[in-house]
């Protein structure tokens, strides 16, 4: 099978990629950056066909919504400026620091063994990622960066485009002390050599799935090596009775509306049911500046009836939809515990924030809540590599072993514990 | 589903937990070790029906070895020592530094935003453990220490040890601030209830099987869970041509024979075929002491035959052997690359070591070998979480994920990102 074919030949290139210096690693990415910039032409021409292709065929994961199908689009699709900003992400990638070989711990023992535990490339990464084409650039860098090498499965929709986008990374890398065959592209539409792809465990270490939460689930149950699930969100926003109407506001709108196609974009707004008619007046204005359509609770149903255009009645399983739009659930509640309880149930501990003025409620709301970002007081659309200033990011995980929340190269590394002696034996 | 219910209350006391003092906690601990201690006898009566019970039937893992056997009934076996043992390893634990709430990271953004990165428990650990019935009482306190409820599935053969120990243990609980409900046991010695007990992803975050290399398979196979495999190893120790033979002799004999039924005990050792002869006259003089079997290769059989008494030609499948006896598998090899070879085949990442005077090739090995622990010049037995200072271990993770190696309450916490801010958005 090509498959394996491929995946041994990235286990190989792991371990000479594991000998190159950080100096050689950073040239090799600045001139992916370059490879990128001087093909931008091909880049586009590939890019278009994927595009047209979208467009002309309906969304093949919601028959029933189009917009998401507009949302899949503007993710697919590049433009000059976009494919200037994945080569400037290559080389912040090149600028960061290079995690291998750090030495987190260095002990001499009683009995004068040197203990030290040094940070080491995990081995080969998969990685599967649906639509944005950006993100097969960016975590192929990573990955070389961390001195890993990569296999990468696309989204079909993005197959000419990744295919070019591999082809000049490789040529790049030809030219450069990383072995070209340290990024490896799944070259196939084929869904069912995803099923193969993901029992690879003897040559990948590592599989990362970026895209929605039924791909994470599919992966996480089927892959046969270890999982970082990383993007999928319900996020919630939680306004505390004693929450200031004026950031309240602002940071609903943005948490909401700032990019809606993103995974840290609001999905369920909860509301304290003493939060002030202010509140509700002032953000019903905003919203409608958006079209923002509420899937709401009766009470917010009640409240907002007749008074705004987009309005429609929640069904249960709106609590638990990650919207990608601009659309969102919203919920009265009778205290915290309420808001709590109901992020616990539908949460996918990506991100969950609180809006009060009280202290001692909001350190409560960040302790209890168990999402890999918990917020006070700001947007829910900080969650990202670059915000928490990371550099990158891989992803956002998730899950809670290794990695949590937005994760780079940091994460993309493990340790080994290395000890050196004099012929030392084990006491009885 | 009784097993769901246990599951639930874990989760529930895990809450409740994760608010809990260090001193609180402390003192949870100290009654503990004062409930092990005045209960002995109930322990050692306990003990002693399992023990009678594994004597009466065969070993059901492996029916064509009863020297396994007596090596897992000296797993079983408890007495008035090695109860003491156990309740001052339980003090131990109380000493050790608590990890949640530590600040990773704490840092204020350009935009005023104050970002940390906080450790914090992981929520509900399982653990599935073969024999050895005081890792039950390590793990337990270990996961209560790091804010952790634990859900515990003991072996068959201990079912009468683990349920007084769980017993003395909750009730120490009960008369603590730790809910006693943070302790929960599998009290079935039905084997189907695993697959239950492995689907518990809804309430168990993490899943650690303590035991041999198939019992690690068979929890990555089936738990829907993240699993931290722990156990099961095939250690390699290789004499270079360049080792000093007053060292490589001790090396071998206290990396076989200071305790055969443990993971870190040498399976198999890889000789260079310049090593000079003196080697292997020594070499012989201390294994026939022990009188430790060899599973020796074609070359090595030739050199041994007629010399050793305990001689036996290998079969391929004696160099993918666990041993956990004073038995191993010795084979020559024509250089480092060639052993290093052997090593990525057969090992399973756990310990691999190398003697040896010269000082590159010892850098080569260690950094090439892909094993949690590589070792230079030191028995391969210091494998260990209180050799390695961690003051404890939960087990030696043998993946590379989250945690390597001998790991203890660090590897027991996750971390959350908490941001505080006032009323903050995000640009565009």
């Amino acid at each position: 099978m090509f498959l394996v074919t491929q995946a041994k030949t990235a286990k190989t290139a792991s371990k000479k990629l594991a000998f190159v210096s950080t100096e050689s690693k950073n040239k090799a990415l600045y001139r992916i950056a370059e490879g990128l910039k001087q093909n931008t032409q091909a880049i586009l021409e590939a890019n278009a066909e994927d595009v047209i292709l979208a467009q002309k065929s309906t969304d093949v994961r919601d028959h029933t919504n189009l917009k998401r199908s507009n949302s899949m689009i503007d993710r697919l699709m590049l433009n000059e400026d976009r494919i200037k900003a994945i080569a400037a992400d290559v080389i912040k990638v090149a600028v960061l620091k290079d995690y291998v070989d750090d030495v987190i711990e260095d002990r001499v023992l009683k009995n004068a063994i040197r203990l030290q535990r040094v940070r080491v490339p995990i081995g080969v990464i998969g990685c599967i990622i649906e639509s944005r084409p950006n993100v097969t650039v960016d975590v192929a860098t990573l990955c070389l960066k961390s001195g890993n090498a990569v296999f990468i499965k696309g989204g079909s929709e993005a197959i000419n485009t990744n295919r070019v986008l591999v082809r000049i990374m490789k040529e790049a890398l030809g030219q450069s002390e990383v072995p070209f065959e340290a990024v490896q592209f799944l070259d196939s539409t084929d869904r069912a050599i995803v099923h193969e792809f993901l029992k690879l465990h003897e040559y990948i270490d590592l599989m990362i799935p970026r895209g929605s939460q039924k791909l994470i689930q599919f992966v996480r149950e089927n892959a046969s090596m270890p999982v970082i699930g990383a993007g999928g969100a319900i996020v919630h926003l939680y306004i505390d009775k004693f929450a200031d109407v004026q950031k309240a506001v602002p940071v609903v709108i943005n948490s909401k509306t700032r990019r809606v196609s993103i995974c840290n974009a609001l999905d369920t707004l909860l509301i304290h049911k003493d939060v002030p008619a202010e509140f509700f007046e002032k953000l019903k204005r905003q919203l409608e500046k958006y079209k923002v359509k509420i899937y709401a609770d009766k009470r917010v149903y009640a409240l907002f009836e007749g008074k705004y255009p987009y309005l429609q009645h929640a069904g249960e399983m709106d609590f638990d939809r990650e919207f990608l739009d601009f659309a969102f659930a919203v919920k009265m509640v009778d205290s915290m515990d309420e808001a709590m309880e109901h992020i616990e149930k539908h949460g996918l501990r990506h991100t969950d924030a609180i809006v009060t003025e009280d202290h001692a409620r909001a350190e409560r709301f960040l302790k209890s809540v168990d999402s890999a970002c918990v917020y006070h007081n700001i947007s829910t659309q900080f969650t990202d590599g670059g915000q928490f200033g990371l550099g990158s990011e891989v992803a956002i995980s998730t899950q809670k072993l290794h990695a949590r929340g937005p994760f780079a190269l940091e994460g993309l590394t493990t340790y080994k514990w290395i000890a050196r002696g004099n012929g030392q034996v084990r006491e009885p």
